[in-house]
């Protein structure tokens, strides 16, 4: 049973066990190796304690850091067209009506989602993708929500699943259809859910669906309307996660975790009540600083409450063109840090092993595990803080992704 | 006289004339052409107006846009280690004290950077360098103050000149001694301001200096000990500029102002009194929002005052390892916009034109113009307003610097 591959000479942060109780929060393995056996990590430990193996590739890592493959468990990364224009007039000093008179918003983007091809949506998602991959993200969540009608919305999945056919990356797709109220459907917002409620079977049996999601906010969908999405999410056997709590206290949280949700999103304005119900469901509190950022919200989710309660706290880009254009996860753990005052462990433990959690994959990926699917970013860092501390700057040497070697150039083999 | 090198099919944002008074507000030539002839900008306007003549390599750009290359105008990018210890421990719970007696802040970076060997601190500032310049930056100012003694200083301001030299960019430096006192001058800040003045005659004599500059602040040096750093520069014909106003109103911009400087760098606390004066002066308020996102500063620099004056702003990272650890220029662009309300033209006129008049190398730099440096990056974005909007993604497609395209493989020749 020779390895297919293994690497010597790097410190590991596993992320594994309980990442924050081992004296440097990250598990980490100081001089380490780990072997890769059919995409799946074989072994890891201390370099000295390697056992006699062969190994038909070794790798030296120079002395860089390993983690497991960072994971953005939330983002609008597929859509069509961006909303730059918006943005500038709205600081050349037009008002917020002047932009809904020139048809800004949303509905521009599932205007321009709906109108393009499959295609078109792919090459325009593709570039935003790969500036993710090359900061060593090895899983990313894509939501549909900019089509708002079958079609668009399997359009949408569709070229979710073909960016992990055509990338090394994992994609877990997450159907969104409770995104926001289409024109068609305008006064009658019952009947546009009854119409979501309905997609959800064509959709799972196309196998596009690995989770529904909603947009519960008085600009959104009510509670209520959001719970006929749980329920037929549910009678699909389909996990479910919520947009809760960004704007107001809609009691999102409380209702998601009565659906034994993965996760419950945004959360700045999260009550006392929904934390408790977070915790003793076990859904994750997936944290979204670049909304927060680009929208100069000031009203930080309860960081502290969730931390005494035990919530896993996930980090995502939200990656979207109204309220997060930003395509680097590392800068989202920064800002979690410098916004919210996150340890940089608990910055990494959110695009790792949380990040996991919140997609229902923690058996699968978020930390260096024997067993586990063999994907791992490598750093030219002296500690893993700097991951968290540097602000727009990629230090990633090379990206495993299923026991493959994405930037070999970068690595000499040993 | 055929051309070296001709751009077609390239939208043009020529930063010109005054940018703010075109329809676009960038100076906008759409489907333009650009040529290159010794180094220098040959000829640019619509392409329907393009000459007939003969150039060695036409490149066809693909509709992308064409800016000036980015300028940082204020770095400290040379620097040995970093501070990401630091920022973990403060996150974990640590105290200022605490830090401070694990001899952590300014002087840990200052024993780091005089312990390094000149070969070391150039190997440790080219990554950081490299990140500038793959988002299409082609001058940087580096600033030394790290060393506080004359070989340390002048070690810094070397590796600054020898980066120029290693890397296609042009490199302006500033002799910034009178950054922080050092511990053997411990009670004696006035001496040590006599060091920093006799520091300037052989160092500029070897070609090191381009301004000079000093931290003007309650925890830096006086109104008056600034005075006397300018006064020494004023005696060598060198220009000045100033840390100003960053924490505190101490009159630094009335200062350099009335030095004729270039600059006057920070400014959250600057008075109207120090707006005018710049404004009379012709002196560049340098902003820097790096330090304010990471200090989690909450007053802003006047920037509706220095508009209505019509001081020009510039843009810049301030890459530095205590408050600003960025090397993403473009994010600086957003930040600005977003947490500042500056508009996308003036975030890009702020890394072009402004930036080249804040290091007084406006004659050469900073626009697209006939006779300057043939310095320009080219973008895959639909509208240059997208530099600003986007949050950690990187459309440059290639640079050219001095007339060299750097990414060929990008852009097939015509
Ligand atoms: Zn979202
Ligand atoms: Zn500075």
């Amino acid at each position: 049973m020779a390895w297919d591959l293994l690497f010597i000479n790097v410190h590991l942060a596993t992320m594994a066990g309980d990442g924050a109780h081992d004296e440097s929060g990250y598990g980490a393995i100081l001089d380490g190796a780990i072997a890769v056996k059919d995409g799946r990590i074989a072994w890891l430990g201390p370099r000295a304690a390697l056992p006699t193996n062969q190994a038909a590739t070794v790798h030296d890592g120079g002395g860089c850091w390993l983690t497991p493959g960072l994971i953005d468990c939330h983002t609008h990364i597929v859509h069509a067209g961006n909303r730059s224009g918006e943005f500038e007039a709205r600081l050349n000093g037009a008002t917020y009506e002047d932009i809904a008179r020139a048809g800004g918003g949303i509905m521009s983007t599932v205007r321009a989602t709906r109108a393009a091809s499959a295609d078109e949506l792919l090459a325009q998602s593709l570039p935003r993708v790969r500036s993710l991959l090359a900061e060593g993200v090895t899983t990313i969540e894509i939501k549909s929500g900019y089509g708002l009608d079958l079609a668009s919305e399997e359009k949408m999945l569709r070229v979710a699943r073909r960016i992990g056919r055509e990338l090394p990356v994992q994609v877990a797709t997450t159907f969104l259809g409770a995104h926001a109220l289409p024109p068609e459907y305008v006064g009658r917002a019952d009947d546009y859910i009854d119409a979501v409620c309905a997609m959800i079977a064509p959709l799972a049996a196309a196998g596009l669906v690995d989770a529904v999601d909603a947009f519960c906010e008085r600009i959104g969908f009510s509670h209520e309307q959001t719970e006929r999405v749980f329920q037929a999410a549910q009678a699909h056997g389909l996990p479910v996660k919520l947009h809760a709590e960004q704007l107001s206290d809609q009691r999102g949280a409380e209702l998601v975790a009565r659906y034994d949700g993965l996760s419950a999103d945004h959360l700045e304005h999260l009550s006392s009540e929904g934390i408790a119900a977070m915790a003793a469901a076990g859904t994750v509190a997936v944290l979204l600083p670049g909304a927060y950022y680009f929208l100069r919200d000031t009203n930080p989710p309860p960081v502290s409450a969730l931390r005494a309660l035990g919530v896993p706290m996930a980090v995502a880009t939200d990656c979207n063109p109204g309220t997060s254009p930003m395509t680097s996860l590392l800068l989202a753990m920064n800002m979690v840090c410098t916004l919210w005052r996150l340890t940089p462990q608990e910055a990494l433990a959110g695009c790792t092993v949380h990040a996991a959690r919140a997609l229902g994959l923690h058996d699968q990926v978020g930390t260096l595990a024997v067993g586990k699917r063999a994907d791992f970013a490598l750093w030219r860092i002296a500690r893993p803080g700097e991951l968290a501390y540097a602000i727009g700057f990629n230090p990633c040497q090379g990206v495993v992704n299923a026991g493959i070697l994405r930037s070999p150039q970068v690595l000499p083999a040993g």
